[in-house]
């Protein structure tokens, strides 16, 4: 096994930011309105929930400008020459059929190592708001507090807070091979790491060997933490670990896997070097899979 | 550093779980059904959200009774002789003032290490079930579907899944120090391990990381994971990880920290022991924290 590096050390998409969150701000109305009243203050501009680069590799961004409202803006934290970044909680989806892959895949590599990492969690938080107008609890409309980092009813005064959903993603591993498998919704040649959510009720390691079991039907013991990513689509901290699999007889859940295998060392080189004759193509770069990949050759 | 071991080995309250969770049932209506039926079937009897146990260690259950619904209980899962078992989604909540150490946590030490992992989930699902009777999209009513694991709205069709929300838990260490403190809600002499919500678009690491220099004022380096309990109050990941501190000077966010020290392995020792002239009150044995110190004792 290689040795043990972070998700940023090894700069992996939307890891790595590096804004102050600046959280004390978020509950100090005197020092957020001296933020958002700042001559340096960006707002970040989206198209619809994708980024739009710059030449340089930054989000894309405006001045505050004249009659825009705190209320409706995320102050995302501080630049470190002390600029403020705030982003519009009103965000205008577009209705596109779904593609695989997805076209933001394509536009996030455009943006620098720190500016995607800024684009996941605006965007995740920016979703997040669109899609909890109302409280869970009562119905009623809620509103954007603490800077856009809590929503609270005007009602029944339940404050709800940003979902942030644990998801493990794991390589089984079994005499020198992995497994991977094609998700249902995948095209045909193109696999990754098994993944699930966490359910109330087990940890981490619980989850994996759950999910493992429950996907491909292989029985796993020790489970080992490699590194984390938080993905943007719409909101999860992937948890990505290794298990050791008892075996390697495979039964597949096929309401959730089209196909899974064990593959070597050699075929996962292949893959990854996108070789005209590899077993499989691998998942993206964006992914923290293909991290896991290259984690497994040594990499 | 002792050797690792999971939360499972260490014991830790709310893990090892030993339910099949049995979620192929959860999709399939029939299988469902036949399950509900199942004479064996129990439903998980609960004291508003806390546990009743009997006087072997088990949760408190009753057959299903003549009449009940299937749409008003959720499959927590099946034991391992195939029995269903159950929890009603309508709960009785009592309206007490918060009280430090919370009654529950002297009950679950009352249940076998099992039945205390099946507790945390269920109270997790049927409190989530409780404050999301509405859509957090359009604001209507939301029923139970899929034997209890989600929630679909009447109007807009939005389905929305449990929330899990991941924590960071963590010591600092340096020079052969960790640190803890005292959150504002804390009674004197009561210390524990720092914490906070993983926010949108960060790793474990930079959570760490980043709670640890909000509320103390520590720039730390290195971040390791230790293992993780799922925490049903009401229902968080808690990802406990140890960090490698830059310096020892400290500036408390005193919004959230009454008091912060750093001990060393004598003091965290006599405190786990309930020596008269600790330093310090530990964390109760059914939090994390407090098998992080003995994890730090290398017990």
């Amino acid at each position: 096994m290689s040795q043990r590096k972070t998700a940023e050390e090894r700069a992996i998409t939307f890891t790595g930011g590096t804004l102050d969150r600046a959280d004390q701000l978020r509950v100090n109305p005197d020092r957020l309105a001296v933020a958002w009243a700042d001559p340096r203050a960006r707002i970040i501009r989206l198209d619809g929930l994708d980024p739009l680069p710059t030449d340089e590799g930054m989000l894309a961004s405006d001045p505050v400008p004249a009659g825009a409202q705190l209320g409706d803006h995320a102050l995302l934290g501080l630049r470190e020459d002390g600029a403020p970044v705030f982003i519009s909680l009103i965000v205008e989806k577009k209705d596109e059929p779904p593609v695989f892959p997805p076209k933001v895949w394509q536009i996030v590599p455009l943006l620098s190592h720190a500016e995607a990492a800024l684009y996941g969690g605006a965007r995740s938080l920016v979703d997040w708001h669109d899609r909890h107008q109302h409280c869970a609890r009562c119905g009623a409309q809620t509103h954007a507090v603490k800077a856009g980092w809590s929503r609270q009813c005007g009602t029944c005064s339940a404050e709800h807070f940003p979902r942030t959903d644990p998801v493990v993603i794991m390589l089984a591993e079994y005499e020198g091979k992995v497994l991977i498998a094609r998700g249902i919704r995948f095209p045909p040649g193109r696999f990754s790491a098994l993944a699930g959510f966490v359910e109330p009720g087990e940890t981490i390691e619980e989850a994996v060997r759950r999910e493992i079991w429950e996907e491909c039907g292989v029985r796993t013991g020790r489970v080992d933490y490699l590194f984390s990513q938080p993905w943007p689509f719409p909101s999860q901290l992937m948890i990505a670990c290794v298990a050791q699999a008892l075996g390697d007889e495979l039964t597949l859940d096929t309401q959730e896997i089209a196909e899974a295998m064990w593959v070597s060392r050699e075929e996962v080189r292949a893959a990854l070097a996108e070789a005209e004759d590899a077993a499989f193509q691998p998942p993206s770069p964006v992914a923290v899979a293909h991290h896991m990949l290259r984690w497994w050759l040594g990499e």
